[in-house]
């Protein structure tokens, strides 16, 4: 869709420094943007692409407008409004309403007439599919799952059962939600698999990335509230809890019956083990762990970044005879106690 | 189904404390649990909810038996108990036997008559199905796999070709099993592919999770024993062994040709590089990585818990100032022998 | 296939040692050989292995002949030349050319004569499909994706859009390919996602494991260079790029607008923060993560291996309290100092 510079100003409360006739029709990186594109500065890194830029006009803080040789739109928050205005420009087209002639719909699932339910797709017993739901290529949803009004699902991802997606959420391609948790108890022979009976609870507005699993619960369920954001290849165990609008990268796990509150940050590679509660606002750097509770907002923190080899093996094997050091230290204070 | 205390009891060998005749219809946690709903206690973090249920009955250790307000099912191990009383109320259905019309069963399988195979699903050249058997919808069942009777493949897993799978094993969603393992050797012009031409054996009783991997052989096979329980998003590397009744957590990676032995347990995020061996009955605790042969059963570990920020960096700062410190001890040691 | 000693020397340019007509069949470890099968040996713990092997030959170094007790195949890099030569005795199978009946491909996508489109697999609008290209069972290959010649994408794989393959790259089971990359804005409301809007360029000979997930970007390309071997349960972020002939092992996470240099190895489980620069030839050793630019080849390192947990408790103990140590260092040098 194009609109003009003076279009966009308006519907996302904009300030216009330049020619607000000027119509935009594509977004671009700085460096790559020609006429009709319209680009973002949000990073001072890029100072140099913008003071080259060919951009139609760049989205930027008033207090960088004296750098910009192109038109702009002035933000207080520009990576806010480049978002805006990328879906302004590249609206998601509607789903093609209808049942693929190779779909299986169950008899007693209950679809809605603006859906799709593309080629393949299976949609089991007992199923709820709302308003303009997108089933994708070779997705199954199993039985007794609900999707809310203009939620999508992305090619070849599952939905085991007992399912509830609220509406507008996205679940990416090759994610599983409401496989069975991993509960076992052992008994003399081996382990005895502890039926899980539960199901997933996701709410409004999530978005969960490819190949992420969301385990059902034990018993009651799994919940993953309004506005989440799960990256790639995340697992959330069962009855886990993840409060609203928190944000987890690639490879996060969360331990099964762990609550964790609003507005969280987990950056790639972290987790914590199960039964433990992790309160609103906390953030964990990346490949970090947690362990136990956490009462209080924050950063959250224990890594090594990596460094060259040899310098690396060479503290390594000091740190590991710490006992060694606190040793020569004691000795040292007793001999200077005796002086 | 519905049972009564008293028959679960004998089923069981438990003892019941209360009214035998009391109907049993459901399992619920202690908070939720109302009419005809059988819950446990086995964490006496959770004495207050036991002391409030509204459970029918309640499964729990003799010595725990004066703070339980209802009915009680008494057992040495209460977990195990409530496992076997689940199952015994919410059985699996058996598979639904018979071929979907959309799936499709290669003339050279053979497919035991009382199995499913349920749409789309694919069973290509020479595969042998049990009996009771599930193929879920969307599975691929690659060229010369079997899969003992009553295993179950779920929903959109994959086996790739040469997997054999014993009787009663379950696999989940968006698996992959049999897939080549990671075998380059370098060239002048780059890595040339190893050919990977085994298979992979997966033993009775067997649980494997969501989105995990199992890698077939480069040559021989990739072995997963009895009993094993594999959580979600783990990585089994060709050629190794998981020794029989090992359970590991999620994103657990086993190197190739590694072997591990029985009944150990991998927390969530450790793993352990290839061509090692670990003996049988060892534990590594969350996030721990093993890069060399364990001999000797017991926990291993290697990892530090989240702090805050500040002051994880103030110490990480000063760790990795290590031979500053220990410089500083020898100069004081050498001034200490000076004097 | 079977080929002599003979032909395989003269392909592959060894050198015989032994009777050039032996007819080799098969390929086997150098303990489970028999007449027919051909061996390698490239790694010194496996000398008694040697000693006694039935192979009917064995690849190895001239200076390992002597401990050869059958025909051997000389070769500088054994386990190259073994690669070749399994390659030789089992050829992939060309596809079998044709779409299936359950498979759907758009009117408007191009598939080469030569391609093999399996059951239930979906080609969706505007895709090109080169000769011999092999796309299995239940594959989704979405808008707009080209797929080069002898490109193989194994069963349950996904190319979600705009994905471009060079030619003979395998994508594995279960690995999603142009899914949406993790951008997000923060608003008042909650997260605004920031349109994913770029494609994925995958080059040519690349090889990415089941279950990977390789995004697209959010304007432009993610890229994957010629000749990149990706295991298992990796994920690349949206606009990364991989240089040519980098390998990495399962769970590495690459962050998003990182790039990573060509021929850099990525041992299990480490990784990169996004947005760094990473230069050629750089080895990441096994759980380290890369949190800043790298502009020296080498190895990187920053990981603890696991020990028995008192004593490593014992140890963090103690490293957890290094400021007290570096107080009481700094008293001693005091009073040192007085003295």
């Amino acid at each position: 869709m194009s609109l003009t510079l003076g279009e966009l100003a308006t519907q996302f409360g904009c300030e216009v420094a330049g020619d607000p006739a000027v119509r935009i029709s594509g977004v671009a990186t700085l460096a790559a943007a020609d006429a009709g594109a319209i680009s973002f500065f949000a990073n001072s890194a890029y100072g140099d692409a913008l003071a080259a830029t060919k951009a139609s006009a760049v989205i930027l803080k008033d207090s960088d407008l004296d750098k910009c040789p192109v038109n702009a739109l002035i933000s207080e928050n520009p990576y806010l409004t480049y978002a805006r205005v990328a879906d302004a420009i590249f609206p998601d087209p509607p789903p093609d309403a209808g049942v693929h002639a190779s779909a299986h719909v169950s008899e007693t699932a209950r679809v809605a007439r603006s859906a799709q339910i593309a080629a393949n797709a299976v949609v089991d017993a007992d199923c709820e599919i709302g308003e303009h739901v997108y089933i994708g290529p070779g997705v199954f949803v199993g039985p007794r799952c609900r999707v809310g009004d203009r939620s999508r699902l992305a090619a070849n991802c599952t939905l085991v059962q007992d399912v509830t997606i609220g509406k507008r959420s996205i679940i990416h391609s090759g994610a599983v939600i409401g496989s069975d948790g991993f509960g076992n108890a052992m008994s003399d022979s081996g382990w005895v698999k502890v039926k899980q009976l539960g199901g997933v609870l996701i709410g409004d507005d999530v978005e969960i990335g490819a190949n992420t699993t969301v385990d059902r619960a034990a018993i009651d369920n799994t919940i993953i509230g309004n506005g989440v954001r799960l990256d790639n290849l995340i697992q959330i165990g069962h009855n886990a809890v993840v409060g609203e609008h928190t944000a987890m990268v690639t490879m996060t796990a969360i331990g099964g019956s762990a609550i964790v509150g609003k507005r969280c940050m987990f950056a790639g590679r972290t987790g914590c083990v199960g039964h433990i509660t992790i309160c609103d606002d906390v953030i964990v750097s990346a490949t970090s762990w947690i362990s136990k509770d956490i009462k209080e907002p924050g950063v959250y923190t224990a890594s090594f970044p990596a460094e060259k080899d040899k310098s690396w093996k060479r503290k390594a094997a000091r740190i590991r005879r710490i006992e060694d050091i606190v040793d020569r230290i004691k000795k040292l204070e007793k001999s200077s106690d005796d002086t």
